[in-house]
């Protein structure tokens, strides 16, 4: 594969391919406005919306730049993970009035990560003055916003869509540094339509990851068999033909080794595979 | 009157008050976030949108500060006033798509003057990647916002009112060394309906200044003229009664001069009213 070398990442030994591929998007889609609109100063309050791929990304990201953060979610049950596990310092259950009431006025910026519509208004309220709310979920409907309270107390509305190849770097640098790494479910290519519907279910913690590299060579080795089984039906043929079944025997042996190692897949079936056809 | 001292803005000599008057509202509403937004370095490119008061005031703060402004607006008509009055480099008519597309990812920042309900997804258009689209009009009702033209380029949607007292400060000052007034028409308190309907017609360049000061001198003489004629009439009374002619003709004639001067307005009235009172 040839790329140009200004469209390379460099990943640091540290950081397990897989699990760093989707920091490729949703890792560098939440770093990069939490440094853009100036949202990386230790003891700062960000609100983080929605936690799924992009939001568990934000969430690992805001407390290493030493921010504290507050999950903001439709759904109570994810307190737990949201604390215990990503280790964000409060959780805020939207459709509660109450607990959002509390938090008006609290935060220097909010990363809104979710992309069905939903009331930008309260999420505004949550704001201090000059807060910033920062886009990253793509809605597909045009959002309701109100004007007034983005005139009273100068808040930002902004988007946000992943980040230059030079951020990127800097995001995996960092990343690096304080072992940030995606939460990961690695699947093969053939799982991809159960994990299309466990995705519309929001079933994955948090990114579902493709082993194209294993797929492909099970796919290969799948397309070798095939050959694998045309020459040996076509030699079988021969052999009868010749009534040489000693030569029949041992080709039988000998495509069973091939069979046998084809299923293991080991990287050194092909040139096998190519010598057997070249005999 | 007493203020505290942190309450008091300094206008300096060279600003006529009349004219500086509402600088210290739609003045500081657009040099506010021009400054703030970092919309002032020299070379940039601002938009503004509606020619109001708050309009030609961001339009003369824009120019000041070095930035190339476009002028972008539903009249067609309000051209010749933008560029060859205001200095606006130049002027967009927002309904013409053609002229509308040409000027597309030109500008640094917006300023959206307009307070009625109105589309912000060609004005996000016109900015470039990073762009700001600031409101500082208080539209009604909460305004349609495109989610994915934000995201894609990094956009900014914010609102800004006024400003702090030490900014309306710095402003005034910038004002008086550029020479920055609003223009404006002094009224009588007593035409505020007939502004009030001009207003809605927006009939009026560009704001309307009620001269406080001599609408409540009017009304006090008018005041004093009702005590006049009471005391008048009491005397006139007293003398005829003590069938005092000569008396009585030298008051008719005294409070005719008072009349007179009274009509005249002088300042000095009300103390010539105070010694007759009590002769």
């Amino acid at each position: 594969m040839v790329v140009d070398e200004h469209y390379v990442i460099r990943i640091p030994d540290n950081l397990p391919l897989d699990a760093c591929a989707s920091l490729l998007y949703a890792g560098i889609t939440t770093y990069s406005p939490l440094r853009y609109f100036g949202l990386d100063k230790p003891g700062m309050h960000v609100g983080v919306v929605g936690l799924g791929g992009l939001g568990h990304a934000a969430v690992k990201f805001a407390k290493a730049l030493g921010v504290k953060v507050t999950v903001i979610s439709t759904s109570p049950g994810k307190k737990k993970e949201a604390v215990e596990r990503l280790g964000a310092d409060s959780f805020l259950v939207s459709h509660d009035p109450d607990q959002m009431q509390v938090a008006m006025g609290t935060m220097d910026g909010i990363i809104d990560t979710v992309s069905a519509s939903h009331p930008v208004l309260p999420l505004i309220g949550l704001l201090k003055s000059h807060g910033k709310l920062i886009l990253v979920g793509a809605a597909e409907k045009p959002l309701e916003l109100p004007v007034f309270p983005l005139l009273m107390r100068r808040k930002i509305v902004a988007g946000s869509g992943i980040g230059g190849i030079k951020e990127t770097q800097a995001m995996i640098d960092f990343a690096s540094k304080q072992n940030i790494t995606s939460d990961i479910e690695v699947i093969p290519m053939n799982y991809v339509n159960t994990a299309m519907e466990r995705l519309v279910k929001a079933d994955v913690r948090y990114r579902f990851v493709i082993d194209i590299g294993n797929t492909l060579k099970a796919a290969y080795n799948l397309l070798a068999l095939w050959f694998l089984n045309l020459s040996f039906l076509f030699k079988v043929c021969l052999l009868l033909l010749d009534k040489n079944i000693h030569g029949f025997y041992s080709l039988v042996v000998l495509n069973l080794i091939y069979l046998v190692l084809s299923l293991l897949g080991t990287q050194n079936f092909n040139s096998i595979l190519y010598l057997n056809l070249n005999k």
